[in-house]
């Protein structure tokens, strides 16, 4: 096992850490280590929402998380020697839950506090909790479902540098001011409640809590890309935008369907990760990698080969209204046409939606040019469930 | 080999085959032969463009083709005693192309005559030809790549109710109304010109073209919804919205990528196809398959496990606006990006953006919850290269 | 599709074609054709046995089989320019069945004539007759398989030179006579019976006869090594011992399971195969491929992930004898262990046995140094069948 | 993680830890612990040879191994209310290393002192350590090779009851008699040296060290098969033969190739694993299970899907001697053609050896009826080299 260089303790916030991480994106906050190229560490990492969803029944919780928390950071690494330029390459060695917190949770939040990709047909907070057996998930509220998962960081990125901070924080309130008052938002801007910036302290906390970007969206780098096969073996290209990189991670998912789209989203869990670091000096202009991770993914995600797929285009299914190439209705309403078909062999919309959200479903853009529709397909492995979900002839 | 219950002559365009397909979608458009539940049976098909793509060195055929025309498909087929409401059960037993036409093409739309999805970046006609080797396809075009195809109809579906078509005119009709002066136009509305009813004619030819819905979009009917992985041994579950289903086929595919991004699209080719039907009796309500295909991907696939990844987000990147959780926008970006690599291991922008259009490629929405970014990814099999293309330490 | 170089006329034996085959390992069969290198080319194949075996449900014409008959092979082709010492590159670009014969047989060989890896447990003739439906076999004679197939030629080989022949001819001579009365027999020796030699004639022809080794065993020069995964896009690189290598091929399956165990043996049927050569020049020695060809799989095989496996040592299941490390036994037991449950699931016993021999099972040995006992596993893919085979609690 | 149920500790041998495991089967060895149908628990394992092999270059340890103290199991675990004629369902929920030994070993072994697969090839001992970087290997003594492990318990099995045991005696001792001096031996026989059998002691440990039958095989229990794809995830169907099953694991191997052919043999290490049992009562009837285990492999092996391929027949390599269907010399000489051809890319012949051993290889029977010859096949995935290893034209 490589050396741990950052560790939590699951009783404490984030905040009340030995060293703390961080849940803004900000070139000024302190790196919590430093790694040479070449090198391979651990880092623990508290679940995404500070350890605020308990192993319980209730989603109140769920309904009432503090958002302003989120996503608490392992980190930053200052690997030596990277500079802007640079392409920093890490590799995934392995990612794990604690052995003493063999769980995670999936959340359904409500339309009033952060919503999610169906959230005018599911308004309302929902939890579900998975236990985890040894490669396999499952959950009391949801029946007959065991998958592998797909195990992966949902979040892991370099430090912007200030001028790539400002752009962002320059865009994200251009697209807030188009409609102020939007629930959810249209995007989280700067805000100092609830925030964690590793060391920081005084006047420099007080600046950079008001500058540093929300974690919330993926962005040129890396970051909150909630991509399922990042998973374990891969090898990630991060473009660097300044000196040591500055890597964090956190957002640690059991598993999670593509689109993430109950938003809390995937199996959430605190744990483990394992990484191995390299530099590939003057990288990105090499590469053209500019502004945005390249990667490999691994090779050990589960090899189901089997699906049920679901279709969708881009005309609104509750109005009618047709929309230009939207990959996004095309999405919604392929997940929205699995769990009307889930509906008819034993869920609830409830947990139709869950297992979208946990299982390692593929989202694709299938079709995105054949005007007015997109077509987007979402596929289920059939051998999550322990009945047989095929339509039938008799 | 199953008895061919549609055939064509490559010599002649649609409507002077002995019996005509169609390049519209109608209730009313006649039977081209009926099969029974249970059946096999082939269809030959022409290429979506009726024969207009030559192949040779030279895309002003792709420049100036007559879009009208498209898609020429063959049906369609009556399934004896199918009724709306039934699933329409379709086995896709195999797919091939001709033994004396063993090639196809791929083409970049002009802006003034099609487009495709990156058409601000690549406004002019492009085309590529692709020489099919067995299972395998390379191009004169685009040096050192050969990849497995596969092969699949771009285009499956089953006619509309005539409430059904005037749903879509409607819709259709009042997205083109935002903008009518478009280019490209926001849809394609019927369209008198250049159709091909089957044996329609006279009164009933006029009054059918006037009303025919282009084939161009995916719809609830299935249609062009350019699935790759709807391919060889795949099973359909149709719902049916007119006695006897009336199915019909066209735009096959040896190859495509997630998205058919270049838009003419995949690797064309006119080519054959072995369906066998069945019928799940009430199915539609059953299992809740009430506006879109559902379907199982079949078990020949190129098994390509290794793949470089490229990622996008919403953020348009030669304006920088920031756009909300737009999976259109960052898909676009994961391609650009992918794009903007290929060019540092020795490709033209434009073969590249053919690489991404006919190779296995998977395009997947990653993450759609993480506002305000969407992040698409882009995944390119290595193995489809006769060279090493990942980055490089030295 | 590359032009036909060796064409066969189904209602024709081997020795009345326009161009006949051969169905002996001779250096001095005349080439039937030549090639460059860097040359697509198909060949026509009939079926191994001549066309002993008939669409029907009466395995007596199994049973009687003139054995003296077989392998009918296409070809030699002569590769211009290759030389001993060389490598032949060989692709396989295709494979696939007539369109007029879409059918196929598998057998189980008597005692008395051939006999199969089971033959103390099953002496007597059977056969099953296999149902092409594009991709997919199915047979009247087992109920609820269905299977996509891994279509390959089970024999394909290059000629041995003098001296090589010499050797087989030797040390198979002194393997029968060591046992020269055992039914069945140790090896087939060279025997003029039903000898088919291309266009030999007169005095060569009778030299040539009496020399020419049999096809059934694989050898140096690979041969009927009936390898079920060296299928569609494979690139195999033989090493060559006589002047154009004069490569040669049929025997082609639909089907196989690993081993062939019933020996006739996969689904056995006529068809067409499309093959590209090329040269390593000097590559035996450059590579060290000096007695048996090296291949890369194609990657078109069925992508059944889930099975059902079962383990055999070297402990004869009658007898209770003890081998010493003795694969043959070991994966003998793992197929009769197969055997036996397939029984308890609605098989029988002949049933099962056929349904290894043509499915795309998976033999491995798995362990090969745990004195006194190897340990083999045959593994099923459970996909194959239109029902749950699995144990059940109740 | 479920409650660990057997613990080790590394710096003491088997027979001092708190409760002793075993190193012979015997029905009378009393359970370590016991469990309830349904149950997880977590076993941890000594590596197989009790801790004899160091981490360092010098191959003199694997040398002078003391063979008579493997394998040294964890266990047995009694079910409760298991009976003979049931099954017992074993799920391997995850298999790990010691987070703090993080390394294993590969060996030759001497052929005075156990030998191997190619003993008359590799007769000299012979080391290689590998490091565990997540989910990879990589070794200090075989550069550019790197791969996902496919980690798996080598052994695991039920007790035998008496009359099981007898007739294992019987029949090896048989064995050993047609040649009582040969080395190395043709079968290990009961035999008091080092035994470790868990808490027995006097009288009884006497008479069950000396009737107890060596774990080296695989029987009709399971035991050591050394099936590599037994691996996470995996479900197995014991047939019982005693009171409470009597479960046993150990010989845990980060990865192994098929074949195990080193004999020390994967990448040997200590380790955990977690297991869940359940019953089908009455299941060795119902299911035909009656002498070997049945599984079905888990679905988390790495993805490996390029590979370069030997083939090998039945003929003895240094003399010419043609053997009849003898599927161990034919994979013996898939081994030495893989091993032969490695050495052009730059590998001793040692190291081949080790590469065959230990990484994720696939060894198959091709073709077992073609008489004389069985035809086996080695393939190695090209990913795991950090170079190209294909034949190349220049």
């Amino acid at each position: 096992m490589p050396e741990t260089r950052f560790k939590v303790d699951l009783t404490k916030k984030m905040d009340k850490q030995a060293v703390p991480g961080h849940n803004r994106w900000h070139p000024d906050i302190p790196a919590a280590f430093s790694v040479n190229p070449g090198e391979s560490f651990r880092m623990e990492c508290l679940d995404w929402t500070d350890g605020q969803i308990a192993n319980n029944d209730d989603p109140s919780d769920i309904e009432h998380v503090d958002l302003d928390r989120v996503h608490v950071l392992s980190g930053p690494a200052h690997v030596n020697g990277v500079q802007p330029g640079d392409l920093l390459v890490v590799d995934i060695l392995d990612v794990g839950a604690f052995q003493d917190h063999e769980w995670g949770f999936n959340g359904i939040f409500a339309k009033e506090n952060g919503g999610g990709f169906l959230v005018d047909h599911f308004p309302n907070a929902q939890k579900s909790i998975w236990d985890f057996n040894g490669i396999y998930a499952t959950s009391r509220h949801i029946p007959d479902v065991k998958f592998a998962g797909i195990i992966h960081p949902g979040l892991i990125g370099v430090a912007p540098s200030h001028e790539l901070l400002a752009e962002w924080n320059r865009r994200e309130t251009a697209l807030v001011d188009e409609d102020p008052k939007r629930v959810p938002p249209l995007a989280e801007l700067p805000n100092p409640e609830s925030v964690v910036l590793g060391t920081l302290q005084g006047e420099e906390f007080n600046r950079v809590a008001k500058e540093g970007a929300r974690t919330v969206p993926p962005r040129e780098n890396g970051g909150n890309c909630d991509i399922k096969n990042l998973s374990r073996g891969s090898r990630i290209y991060f473009p660097v935008f300044v000196e040591g990189a500055k890597l964090s991670v956190g957002d640690l998912h059991f598993s999670q369907g593509d689109g993430e789209i109950t938003f809390c989203g995937g199996i959430e869990m605190p744990g483990w990760i394992d990484l191995h670091v390299d530099v590939i000096k003057g990288g990105m202009d090499k590469y053209n990698i500019l502004q945005n991770p390249v990667f490999q993914p691994g090779p050990m995600d589960p090899n189901y080969t089997e699906f049920l797929t679901f279709e969708g285009v881009s005309v609104d299914n509750t109005s009618g209204k047709q929309s230009y190439l939207d990959a996004n209705i095309a999405y919604r309403n392929a997940c929205l046409n699995a769990i009307d078909y889930l509906k008819t062999v034993g869920y609830t919309a409830e947990q139709a939606y869950m297992i979208l959200g946990t299982a390692p479903i593929e989202g694709r853009v299938a079709g995105i040019v054949d005007i007015p529709n997109a077509c987007c397909t979402v596929s289920i492995p059939t051998a999550i469930f322990n009945k047989d979900i095929l339509p039938k002839k008799e």
